[in-house]
């Protein structure tokens, strides 16, 4: 059950080719599913990775490129056609939800299937706040608005020593209350302190989406002690000069953020076409960061835990 | 050189799916490219079979429904991505031609590529005269308002028999006038016969798109003598009464249009995604057609001539 996975559904650029899908990923958190990002063929990934269309609430549109928005109309439609009564939430910039309510009101008629539009800007907000996880915005650095997402898990519940929390006659009654953190007081009044009863939670474990943006120190100030960053990798630096007039970002570049932010893990991708392959990104990104690399590559789930 | 194709690109329905993509033709005439509907994926599948962006220069788009339509924007940013100053036609209906200048406004900035919107209705006219070929447009019975389209060879010129033409002396210059079929007269006054000079051209064909649409006579007589007729069979005669209700046909009904347009071929297609097996269309069809039928599949390049 504990789980939070990211699944890459499309890890291209520009357009779609044979060997790389436009972006989407679906982040899998204890079998929610949250869509970044809805690159045309979106909807046939999910089939192809067997990922249920009933799970998915909500989707993060990260700019108004074609790339990364042209499956939604699509997936939206599938997703009403199959209609159970649900909902989704796209979260989406104004420009966005403007042109996806006329395209829906041409091509998606007659269904009891909800659309929530929910307005985001490139800034830092919590847009989400779940029981166990949170997502937030903030700004990236792209030739258009462009916004990131931090999904983060909620601090976990401690792990119970059931020998001694017998040998103290804890009442079932505050289980929750220690698993939390607090210390357990007895009948006759003695404080017994909570690292006596308990062993450590699982660390909460954090996943930033940086993409599309350009190489900016102020993305690796927002999403620093992330713990697995995914950050575009557009280009490597034979062409740093085309990356930034593009507003896009290297490999070494992507490396660079990920140490600053000192993050654990750091995922590649959003490659331009000229590349067929991969293991060129991953060697360049080893030169600015020492952590765990991971090019992206259609079909990957990635576990963050 | 002498080409006339149809390129089966996606003949599912409402969805794609693993088995099947949305509804997509290309029609190669003589190296130039047409398509027929844009469903989801189209450009992906242009590259699959390797029809080139830049030999497309018209869209017809039967009706406004997502499957026929919603690979468009993306396959028009690609183009206008790959741009070498060209242009793209699309046929498309009036509300259909809004809702794309919208999306392209907001997808595909910044480009010099020309997208040019010929509003076309359910009606029979000639929407394109060419040369070699024209276009024509029907009205096809669906649930929203749909066209059909017809791809016309113009009559094509007749061989000369080189013995007869040194005999006769037959100057160069009036050789283009016997191949369209006049008679040639001597510098003395006789008239000899076109017959004796040629041998008959080959049959101009011509080929009919219709779908979507309910089982109706007026598609008949409107296509009536098309050579090859692609009508939609998205049910067998087990579903009869869904298709109807939805405007659809079953694949006995679209032999029955075959016979009664006096076809000497069909194609079927545009299959719910109930079906797995495409061999029961063919036979369901053959109990009311008795030319040649081809259940269309994705990757197929059928030749018309």
């Amino acid at each position: 059950m504990a789980k939070f996975q990211v699944n890459i559904l499309g890890c291209g650029s520009a357009t779609p080719t044979l060997r790389h899908q436009p972006s989407c990923q679906v982040i899998d958190f204890r079998d929610r599913l949250m869509m970044i990002d809805c690159g045309e063929g979106a909807q046939l990934q999910m089939r192809r990775m067997r990922l249920k269309f009933s799970r998915l609430n909500h989707i993060f549109i990260s700019h108004l490129h074609g790339d990364h928005f042209l499956g939604l109309p699509g997936l939206l439609s599938t997703m009403a056609l199959h209609d159970t009564g649900g909902s989704v939430t796209v979260h989406v910039l104004k420009e966005g939800a403007d042109i996806l309510r006329r395209i829906m009101d041409v091509f998606c008629r007659d269904t009891s299937f909800e659309i929530i539009y929910d307005i985001i800007r490139p800034e830092r907000r919590v847009l989400l706040d779940e029981a166990s996880f949170t997502v937030e915005t903030f700004p990236l650095y792209h030739r258009v608005p462009a916004v990131g997402f931090i999904f983060r898990e909620k601090p976990k519940l401690r792990h119970i020593n059931g020998e001694m929390v017998r040998f103290y006659e804890v009442p079932v009654s505050k289980i929750q209350e220690i698993r939390s953190g607090h210390d357990f007081i007895t009948a006759d009044g003695r404080v017994i302190p909570n690292e006596r009863l308990t062993t450590p939670a699982e660390p909460a474990v954090s996943y930033a989406y940086c993409s599309d943006t350009a190489f900016d120190k102020r993305v690796a100030e927002d999403v620093r002690g992330v713990d697995t960053i995914y950050h575009e990798a557009t280009y490597l630096e034979d062409c740093a000069a085309k990356a930034s007039s593009r507003g896009h970002s290297t490999a070494f570049q992507a490396g660079e953020i990920a140490t600053l932010a000192g993050a654990r893990r750091l995922i590649l991708g959003h490659y331009s076409k000229r590349y067929e392959d991969l293991a060129p990104f991953v060697e360049e990104a080893a030169r600015s960061f020492a952590g765990d690399i991971i090019a992206a590559d259609e079909g990957m789930k990635i576990d963050l835990l």
